[in-house]
């Protein structure tokens, strides 16, 4: 493990790392902040998946988070939201290959070889934090968009992983909307059952535990309508009576300024459920 | 004047608009941050001078000044930090031309028939902002590097115009670093007795008004040595009786991490002057 970058931010640190991941086969980079109280003992990670076109470097620069992180006494860690590198399949698109992993594990050529994103930020990332980094085992799980679907995915197909989770416009219902058919039809083929695993509105129905589930969505979303349909998740939480807090930011679009406005809330809302 | 960018942030709006500057002679952008109370009363204006390669941009994307503007009712205005546009002469380097405006008005050919951005941010951006804003007459002034020596040098060279300064970092004393020898030698010739009027620590000592002045500067920061030498700044205003607080931060570098750090000390600074 390589450490990139080493910036003081809200009395912690601001680092970036570089580490040959064996799940995607190829170099990956991934951001740490480590409030101050990290200096004295283990803290809680809160695990941030970002959305499509994304890596590393657009939550630590933009979100805001850090101030939060060093109020509650909670570490973040910020994956890449693909495989990288030359080696690595890719499309001629935004939304599919590079920038696009929707933090699933592909089972279709070309994109089996490296696109692995639920096993790298379900396993390997975490055994690797946790090997290296001042952490405790209280894991919580957030993220945009993309990032947001993964966030749910992930902590409602991990039960007993993970504390909490919340998530800024997520694609909820991938499986019925453009994005995620073009990426699932392309990473795991045409047979809309095998899509079910990934698709949290499918997944919400069956999960195992209760978590603390917090969503913020904003009214003024250009994908609102089109590739998000919030009220989807809404209603496979009812028919689940699973407690789901979504919430209509009225104004917001699909921006960092939207992720910025409420960033400390959901830190907050994460830091609840870490540190009791 | 045309609205680029209209986005919710922290309960306000975060906009960027464009005009035609009659003192650049181009088409410049500039940010404006309306906090929620802005939508009921007139508020006062920090203006931010942003650095050496940026525009408009950096400081509303990275800095989260937003949400102190909103808890402390203040409007943030943020212009370009040179002339735009194919018209407009440059250099190949990021220290000179394009995005190195150094908040000067230039005397020396090619540069004088654009590079005017003294008088822009001392008149003609503040009358436009004035004319179609809700804003009081009450303004104060910060910046990050090259904007630092910018509000330094408009803050010293205005009295009355301003209630208060502050700067991240700044070039304290252009006439005397590597930064501003080359950019003062190209917009300002070879006489190094006009260079005086935008020096900071040559203006501190003739000083009209004593201004609530506020510098940060991290003490792990890559230009510090070479090109921003506070300790000038320093010797000059205790020669002066001039009331400075100047904080050495440590483990702080030159980038936004620093900024965001310690942007809302500085906005509660500004709001402390603005409001009385």
């Amino acid at each position: 493990m390589e450490r990139l970058e080493h910036r003081a931010c809200c009395g912690g640190w601001q680092d970036v790392y570089r580490h040959d991941s064996s799940v995607l086969n190829c170099t990956m980079n991934f951001a740490v902040y480590l409030p101050p109280q990290a200096a004295q003992q283990k803290l809680p990670v809160l695990y941030w998946l970002s959305g499509l076109t994304c890596s590393e470097q657009n939550f630590i620069t933009k979100a805001g988070a850090q101030r939060y992180a060093a109020e509650h006494g909670v570490i973040l860690v910020v994956p890449d939201t693909s495989p990288r590198g030359d080696a690595v399949a890719d499309a001629d698109a935004y939304d599919l290959g590079k920038g696009a992993g929707f933090y699933l594990n592909a089972t279709q050529a070309p994109w089996d070889r490296h696109y692995r994103m639920y096993d790298y930020v379900v396993e390997e990332l975490p055994a690797l934090v946790e090997a290296h980094f001042p952490v405790t085992a209280a894991r919580a799980i957030s993220g945009h968009s993309m990032g947001g679907h993964g966030a749910l995915v992930i902590a409602l197909k991990n039960p007993g992983r993970y504390r909490s989770v919340s998530a800024f416009a997520p694609i909820v219902a991938p499986s019925r909307v453009p994005w995620g058919e073009k990426a699932f039809t392309a990473y795991l083929g045409e047979d809309r059952a095998a899509w079910q695993a990934y698709d949290a509105s499918e997944l919400i129905g069956a999960a195992q535990e209760r978590l603390p589930l917090l969503i913020d969505q904003g009214d003024a979303d250009e994908f609102l309508d089109d590739q998000l349909k919030p009220q989807l998740l809404q209603a496979a939480a009812d028919a689940a009576v699973y407690p789901l807090t979504l919430r209509l930011q009225r104004g917001y679009d699909h921006s960092y300024y939207f992720i910025a406005s409420f960033i400390g809330e959901h830190i907050a809302h994460h830091a609840r459920a870490l540190h009791t």
